[in-house]
């Protein structure tokens, strides 16, 4: 899908004009001097005045080519989902067999992810309350992590599993089935209630199977 | 932790006035009147004047037991995960075996995500960008799921492993691989990249040892 086809659907409301020849220069130099100061500081408290002031650029020059933060983000994910996506495909290139490509995928991707740090946590947790207990989002899947482990933890203790790390494994775990949840809710059309059960118990058995001394 | 510890860290400025003694009565019907709110329509366009008239309190009463809607949603997700996490302990009382409580546990769970699906979406997905093309944070998983699905397929029809529904495995295992990157960002102090590393390989390969045709 093209970058300009992915916009906020409820951009901020502002006097609106549009340069009909857009600069990419200035859009690259403006994406480029945000990127910089995320990694920086991150995102929430990013201003339109410093950008502006880091990209060399009024203010108004700013709006002409996003309509506010939120347009500026979603841009910065789509640019960077495109760029991310082809680094891994070069990390793979040239691999010798099916293991080395998906180590090479791997640190492609740990690279990325370490690089852009502070955007990829507000990408990932963004919006999700920030509290005195953390992010809050973090906190709930803690809370939960707290009642599984220990079935982990006497998993590894007896020796029906080996002795990976079990907070890692309860944190994995309880991720993919939240996010399978979150994805049978979206596409109720597609997938049954059954059907979803059944997978999230084929995958926790697998892993479990997988799991076994060796 | 305690209910009243978890509050979000930047509450909406407003002249605030506590009640001395708050009546629990009023607070839980505040509480329910959200959710029966977010239940027909979600939480993002939720009004408080709205949800005072549900409640049959004035506004004025609202803000007289939460700063705004930052910390009644906070409250919300406070409240649900505490009463999970006792449906989820009473559902496995009682069950003859491993296997069968983890059964219970998971239809408890799938229960509770079915009940309040508005808001279990918005806690999953609050603050990612609406988009033109849908939730943004979906979307980019999606990218990265359609370069990965090939694998998958390919894995199937070779026999490595079983016929199991390819697009979901690739879901939960990008999530949980997103997961882990974030959670090892925000745990730099207990877990280095190699570590990190080597459990998502390790879990990855799990995943498909336990997968073999049987």
């Amino acid at each position: 899908m093209a970058n300009q086809e992915v916009k906020p659907v409820a951009p901020e409301r502002r006097p609106r004009r549009r340069l009909r020849t857009p600069n990419p220069v200035v859009r690259a130099r403006i994406l480029a001097a945000s990127m910089d100061l995320i990694r920086t500081r991150g995102f929430s408290t990013l201003r339109i005045d410093e950008l502006a002031a880091q990209a060399e650029i009024s203010v108004g020059t700013f709006y002409l080519y996003f309509d506010g933060k939120d347009e500026l983000f979603t841009s910065l994910v789509v640019e960077h989902t495109r760029l991310l996506r082809e680094r891994l495909e070069q990390a793979m290139a040239g691999a010798p067999n099916e293991e080395e490509r998906a180590e090479r995928r791997l640190d492609a991707y740990l690279d990325f992810v370490e690089e852009n740090e502070h955007a990829f946590l507000h990408f990932l947790r963004a919006g999700s309350m920030q509290t005195t207990v953390g992010d809050l989002s973090t906190w709930a899947l803690g809370q939960h992590a707290e009642d599984v482990r220990p079935l982990v933890d006497e998993s590894i203790r007896s020796g029906a599993i080996r002795a990976v790390d079990a907070e890692l494994l309860v944190q994995a775990v309880l991720a993919s089935t939240q996010h399978l949840a979150g994805y049978w809710l979206q596409h109720k059309d597609r997938y049954t209630r059954a059907q979803i059960k059944e997978f999230i118990r084929e995958l926790s058995l697998a892993v479990l199977v997988g799991l076994r001394p060796r």
